[in-house]
């Protein structure tokens, strides 16, 4: 696609109408009912004036984001030499605060092919009070910029339609363009295919599954519980039993849809795990995404109890100076269910659940799902052997991937997709647009049949209620339960119960046959098969 | 070395005398004051008859075992197509048992270059008792065997030493050949310059602690405790750090050697905690090999007390019911040093250390270090703090590498090196040379110029003693506060902690330019500097 020469923008006609919510009307009225853009060869409509453009990396780290950068940079100066791009540190923050560097090609040069956002930092501010929206728009006003790129997930983007709609509302000439970002791979759609580091994150995460699931079948004797990145969709845990085939892997989604309760997910396991144990093999590998608890209809419904009876009695709580004292006083105020899953948690993280983040969340989060199940599946198994049904031993070990993978160097896939989106993102903003994501669709082509081009957020956004208020956001895009991944998925993992059927798919490569270094994603191939 | 032709062995003059202590001369009459041997090109005095020859992976997984037995196997068959390769079950208790397959070349060939000891398993049991010994020699002379092969550590070789006096003894022919295997890379001396499987497990665990880094200096608001695998030596710690260069390294052996206790260590890592925060820097790495706690002079006294007081008082402490009571008991029985260490350590691992393992150790490696380091440092900042000596946040994360490097197919030196082990072990046997282990020295070198052999495992022996008795054992080579590697992370490390100083080694890769592909572990290339 980006094979020298010109660009312009056209109209995609392949963009089916939208009905927007009245919400979406109401606060987006300068930058609702855009079209969908493409991106094709030939000169045409696009600035060659110098552009000052500013860039900044919003939310969690994603394998790429330097490429990103490079891309927009070489762009912005090919089309005009004395553009200017300027990259706003620590995130969004930094432009709040009118904190930035000038990026020169020599600065980000050295980048080129690197993990992580040390370039810049990042930060998981939010551009939304009047008073930060004002500060952005005197800060990029004084700086003569003509854009500003965010690169990051979905919450993100939304916030790049907030400011694209304040800018517009005020007569601020900056187009503000969003990059979409998440390792997650939970951004995505009809217009954009995949958020970049989903390739490379699920690519190392399967590295170590692999290689662990090697090592459980050489030893013979533990089963591996490991924990998977990725808050609220599966499709790091789906991707990565696609490419290793574990002996189980739990999907949040399919939890979901079946309304599985916790212990449906721990007789799940040690019915897998018994299997195996008949069949000789007291090993094994599970997968376990990270945002499965918020799935299950007994913990979510316990859950929401907590925070009520937190609303109205935490002091009450707080003054209890025993463990025993507050479960006492909670399993009276839950209902009979509640309590009973409440109950069947360790000490330890009936405590934690009780400690509410700064927003007043409960931190389920912060409860290593994979523990609780080694210890539920573990009382489980002990009850069995005791009356006789479980045969051979259980050594369950813990382990959760998540950190390692969202700043390594990024996969041929990704290096190349990072550069075009940052590529790209320079021609929207050459273009004049705002209030766009770069979309990009084929990627399951060569590159140079890719199809890039703008997406308007707010043909993304819906309306969801936060806080008993309604919110435009762009949904996160979950697991299918019908999609061609999952019943890919779902049409095998029968047969990776009793046999070892894993996969190794070992380590990132960056230079040998285009099979294994060009690889994709099965994901991404079976969405697009 | 493996250059085509034929070879011989020869004496090889370098080796100095060795003096022999009484318990070595006592157990290993036989095979005692061997000579060290040298393959060289040119064909005299190796067996060209049909050789039959047993092989048994032997301890822990590391990457690159099933190139041994590839290289055995070609070995084999080049010098008679005749000769036979059995392969035993589930490590030495296969020999004992008599369980085995035939490892033909249809059969190894789909394994060259993966990781894992999947084709035959592996078990930590060991041939020492007279019915095992005797069963091996029934099982082997049965199969009409001339060698075995015995791929494992310190412990195995040692066992290889054991078998091969049995069989000396008793007239058995069979020769008894060893290969250094462990990822944690103590099996090194001035006759092996590695153990196999450590150059890729490092790599693997320098690849994620890079990530890491990277991702500590762009969220910049994390500090990562990495505790990586090895039970005893701190090769692996110091190799990841040389690679790396975190903000600091725990380095077992130095701990012992400046005879630090607990809260020294906790001192150390809170002070470089501090020194960033000082310097704006809420973020950071710190590196833990796994064994620390085993060469700290504290938790070490307060160790070998609480063995005494278990072994006097068990069935007393077992029957007090409640955590304090059992703490309080202790605390009466112990000196005064060791109440203090013990009662420093949280509630869960001070009951953990009273579970005696079926060998009647304390569990110490059970203690999952970088947490209690996270617990313990993170009192000393609220300390700090609250004094308000220390500016800005501590928001520590804990992680465990080990299990991720065992099962990895093997970097390039790695596949090399094993496939000629297991080539040098074939020609040992085909020399009717007995208790060797396989030696390989110049390795900083092309492989073309590699010097392999056979060093009679009586004179890596030294006398231990284990359980109040006599034991001749391999020593494990721990890192040496003299040595190169050492002294090159020495003079480097107070650099790394306020600067960020991280680098990031990537994944291991297989088809690019050598530089990347083949390059060396920093701990082999300066040991041979």
């Amino acid at each position: 696609m980006l094979s020298g020469g010109e660009f312009h923008l056209e109209e995609d006609p392949t963009d089916a109408a939208h009905t927007f919510a009245d919400e979406i009307r109401r606060e987006f009225p300068n930058t609702v009912e855009k079209p969908l853009l493409r991106l094709v060869p030939g000169a045409g409509g696009l600035s060659v004036e110098p552009l000052v453009v500013g860039v900044v990396f919003s939310g969690g780290q994603a394998p790429g984001g330097h490429n990103v950068v490079a891309g927009l940079l070489d762009a912005l100066t090919r089309a005009n030499p004395a553009s200017r791009l300027i990259g706003f540190l620590d995130g969004p923050i930094g432009v709040i605060k009118n904190r930035y560097i000038e990026l020169t090609p020599e600065r980000v040069e050295p980048y080129l092919n690197t993990g992580g956002f040390d370039m810049l930092g990042s930060g998981r501010d939010k551009i939304e009070k009047p008073e930060d929206l004002e500060a952005c728009r005197k800060n990029l006003t004084a700086l003569g910029a003509h854009g500003l790129v965010i690169i990051g997930g979905d919450d993100s983007n939304t916030n790049a339609a907030v400011l694209a709609e304040y800018f517009k509302a005020n007569s601020v000439p900056v187009c503000v363009i969003g990059v979409p970002k998440t390792i997650d791979g939970d951004m995505k759609n009809d217009y954009i295919e995949a958020s970049f580091g989903f390739d490379t994150a699920s690519k190392v995460f399967a590295e170590l599954v692999g290689s662990i699931c090697r090592d459980s079948m050489s030893a013979r004797k533990y089963w591996h519980f490991i924990r998977l990145m990725g808050r609220a969709a599966s499709h790091i845990t789906l991707e990565v039993a696609l490419q290793t085939r574990p002996n189980l892997a739990i999907i949040s989604e399919e939890a979901e849809a079946r309304g599985w309760k916790l212990m449906d997910v721990v007789d799940l396991i040690a019915d897998v795990v018994t299997r195996r144990a008949k069949a000789g093999k007291s090993y094994g590998v599970v997968l376990i995404p990270e945002g499965l608890l918020e799935f299950l209809a007994d913990v979510k419904a316990m859950i929401a109890e907590l925070g009520s009876i937190l609303g109205e009695h935490e002091d009450y709580l707080k003054s209890l100076t025993s463990h025993e004292d507050r479960r006492q006083f909670l399993t009276e105020k839950f209902t009979a269910e509640s309590a009973e899953v409440y109950n069947s948690l360790p000490d330890g993280i009936q405590e934690v659940l009780l400690l509410r983040d700064k927003h007043g969340n409960i931190p389920l989060s912060q409860v290593e799902t994979e523990k609780l199940l080694i210890d539920l599946v573990s009382d489980r198994i002990r009850e069995m052997k005791a009356e006789g049904r479980f045969p051979g031993s259980f050594s369950p070990l813990a382990h959760f991937f998540g950190y390692e993978g969202r700043c390594v160097q990024p996969s041929n896939f990704d290096a190349d997709y990072c550069y075009t989106l940052g590529y790209t993102a320079a021609q929207l903003i050459r273009g004049n647009v705002t209030g766009y994501t770069v979309s990009a669709r084929n990627l399951t082509a060569p590159v140079s049949e890719w199809v890039m081009g703008g997406v308007p957020v707010t043909s993304m956004l819906t309306v969801e209620m936060r806080k008993g208020k309604p919110k435009p956001v762009i949904r996160k895009t979950l697991v299918s339960v019908d999609g061609k991944p999952f019943r890919a998925f779902a049409a095998e993992r029968d047969s990776w119960v009793e046999e070892d059927r894993f996969a190794y798919p070992g380590p990132i490569q960056y230079f040998g046959p285009s099979e294994v270094c060009d690889r994709l994603t099965k994901t991404l191939m079976l969405e697009h098969s």
